[in-house]
């Protein structure tokens, strides 16, 4: 069927390659004139035939929501927008909204995939109306994989939503495999750590994707000396809490792998600077008394970390 | 080459199976005498011929303890003792000692693979001296998977070590899968969840054998209906974290992973009763305060989760 | 000074009884009118001087947002008005830009002090212009503790974002307190763990106001055997967890906290029932594979939480 | 009464004074001779009367051990040994039988109270037989503080443990306290962050002895601006979790500060460099993809935090 794609960068124009592959006619729009098709947006809605599909692949935030609030203005009822980038869902629901007071459907696509997902295809987690998934269904069967990697996970937003948790499971697992490593490498009992990690590929429970990369990458730099234990964070993992916190759910896993990844950014920490100041109080008043000086106020009761005594038999 | 088995219930007698196939000569035994291949562990001993080797396959803790004593007792010095079941690492050390202090050679081997290995291979993580470990190869041979599945991760314990480090990484993947689950049940944004969890098996970064089995579960209960959430824990996710605080290492994810476990199995929560007791205390002094009973201690200052106030415009 | 109080609930009505008491003329407004002063807003603005000042009292969110809305087109350029309730920092914001449109100064106003604040005097933290709070002291003068209790946090906003991560504080010390006593009841090794609580009150470093309350409540009730680990959470720690996200911080031991309260009031855990049906699968497979069901696929490797044997010798 | 004093520290020598000052008989032994009053353990035990009571106030782990034994040798039955110090309970009780065994009582005693003790008096933890802590009462009652500050908290070994829980909490509280600092910090919104805190000394739900050491650590470096975020752990808050974790008790705030700690000495994290080299394969490989190079194997799909365009319209 025909499409046309708004964002040709690595995402976006690997996703055309594969649609055109697939015997689909694409239409895609860049703001770099030397990869796009057409001129603009206007152009862009022009070239394709009503009732259209414009699948918008840029960046989640203000380019997101420039490009839906063009294309609503854009537009005709029968219409249908897909917001294939990393939108929260909440943003879905309004964009939704917006189109759906012009007659245009919308559906919201979380796309997992990365480099590999020309070749091999793109997980692809969908939200929005029946009608509007089902006639998109034969572009979504060309990106997908082969077997599986679909859902129709639910009304708008959905999509998003559950590409979101997988986000944040993604989390947990990565900070799993992190926690592990570091107990391997602290304790002198395992000597031959990189290579027990490799031996977990086959034949255990955690044999997994992620398990996969991080062994390529101690292959390349077996006790990953060349990185500094520094993490960013996508806004997902950072949406998975809050949603949870929204919705009262307990996550303390994926919290957890947040907060490291948090303050594997600090130069120092703030917070722990209150603990030594704390424990330097518990000490220093020490020094104080032995000068005589507590006796006025002295509602101070005691410090208890003080070791005992130094002395002994 | 000949080895002896003692313990065949599930692993044990899978292995010994295993090695049958493989072509090795293994004389097994068990307390249970219709599967057992001698009447005793001195027949056993008997019956193989030094440099002999003897895999004790049998629960952690005591039983182990004893057949490793009764072995010393009636082995020579050249043979070697492996421990495949799931002993603490430190406890290895004790029974190398043991064993060593008699010329007895001690390997210790951490086991994954479950009712799997028998047909698939187990994975096998070994710690112990590099000629012990090297002398017993023929068996690690025919007992790993065809591909990888096997280390030698370093000295007398470290097998088991790694082996529990596997296990730790195993509790923090299943807790960030269960926490996606819950927050997605949670929330009335993804119709689909089931669904959701069977996308991801292929082309996310989420995809592991622990999703695979998690579909299948779901296959079977989609929405999990017949299970209560309630969990228990092997020693190992313990071990792991005591061994992290030896260490000094953080292990939140592992630990959030496990005290989930904990709290799984509590009909109330004792700690939340103090919390709850708290905030009685916070709201039920405002009933006393009414009746001017504060008064006399009235030390006391205030409680601030009392709602501001119920009246309004 | 003369003031408006808008919702004499049970904060309301006490802090305007302080506020007389300390020779203030009070103008109370309560939508009960057997406790109001005046029959509506307009009226109560009718009655006050300019400029005047007007203290709202009501629950956060929509009754505060309305509250403000009518002040803002009832009041005239040089009015203030308080919001004294619980409100977000985003909203004091938001009602600081609105009435600040119409000249109206805003100072948000944190409360804590509960039943005994008529007596003992409200903790007060508040946000807005120097000017505007200069103009309230004697108000905050005659509210807050003799001594402390009060500070000018920062602009529009702070004082309810200092109220706010105050509470965080307080979540995070109510679950420390609860640990405590679940670990000393869990053990048997503390036979008189109320008796080990009433001693802290002294001498030691946890002495504070919330071990005191935690004593009246075991004074009360010495084994919280009337109690159900239940406890519900005010909006502000979720608010607090919700602005460490939005900021990067990592707040380990209030989510903790806020997340043992989301999980006391779970009657199951959805979590769990997921990490149970994982090891259900480890297991049931086992059977399965008993049966000879394994042979197709058979594309699952092993599973490890089987024990490792049940013979022994 | 007349009671022996072994290790003449800080605390110890502090204590021999305090029971001085209350009429007690006491005899002081340290192995620095210019401040003891006998030259070794059997001169101390020698000025003494049957039935004694000793005191050892020396470091826990190795010199309380050896002190222990060497009164076991010295004393006679009848007598009995207080171990002031920080022991583990499970050294209490071996303590207990090994003296038991001669005819020697044993009471472990957890002590708080610092440098001010002396003066305002220590908090005391302790475990043992009803009789011999009944006999014992004199010197308590001398040591603790004029009001609370004594438990009889259960047999030989509760002592340590009431104060190990008592450290434990005592690390979530101080770990709340830096939470809140660093959340205040790190947002733009609270300009005064060292007076929000000196406020909450008056009036709030958090004001505590922990809050009031904070504020005279602010008010030497309102900004902690000379501290770095490094913070050492005490043996006990280890043993808190630990303890936890044999007695599957969820210590989720607990434990999180104790990891705090541990972080905070870590000059790069490990586990983070792991998460590191998987974010690292998400976009490393997307590179060597653009290079032709994924065509091969290519059994890897996606990676998904790669942003989903650089292109927008």
């Amino acid at each position: 069927m025909q499409i046309g794609m708004i964002g040709l960068g690595k995402m976006g124009g690997n996703m055309a390659e594969r649609l055109r592959r697939g015997g689909h006619d694409v239409v895609g729009y860049d703001r770099d004139p030397s990869i796009s098709d057409v001129a603009n947006l206007k152009e862009l809605v022009d070239r394709l035939q009503a009732p259209r599909a414009v699948w918008v692949m840029v960046p989640a935030g203000a380019p997101t929501q420039a490009t839906v609030e063009q294309l609503g203005e854009l537009l005709s009822p029968g219409d249908i927008v897909i917001d294939g980038g990393n939108s929260h869902y909440l943003d879905d629901r309004k964009h939704g909204e917006e189109l759906g007071a012009r007659g245009v459907g919308f559906v919201d696509c979380g796309v997992s995939g990365g480099v590999w997902g020309l070749q091999n295809g793109y997980a692809l987690m969908t939200g929005g109306s029946d009608e509007d998934v089902r006639r998109l269904m034969p572009i979504f069967e060309t990106l997908k994989p082969e077997e599986g990697g679909f859902v129709h996970a639910g009304g708008i937003g959905a999509g998003h939503f559950a590409k979101m948790v997988h986000n944040g499971i993604e989390y947990g697992m990565m900070q799993a495999f992190a926690e592990g490593w570091e107990l391997l490498e602290a304790s002198d009992v395992v000597t031959d750590v990189a290579g027990s990690f490799k031996s977990w590929r086959n034949g255990t429970v955690i044999r997994s994707w992620l398990l996969d990369l991080l062994v390529r990458a101690l292959d390349e730099d077996p006790g990953l000396a060349e990185l500094k234990g520094y993490a960013q964070d996508s806004g997902e993992g950072r949406w998975t809490v809050q949603a949870a916190v929204d919705h009262a759910v307990p996550l303390p896993v994926i919290t957890a792998a947040l907060y490291a990844r948090f303050a594997s950014r600090q130069d120092d920490s703030p917070a722990m600077k209150v603990v030594a100041a704390l424990r330097n109080q518990f000490g220093g008043h020490a020094v104080t008394a032995k000068e005589g000086q507590v006796a006025k106020g002295a509602d101070a009761p005691g410090a208890d970390v003080v070791p005992p005594a130094e002395a002994d038999r």
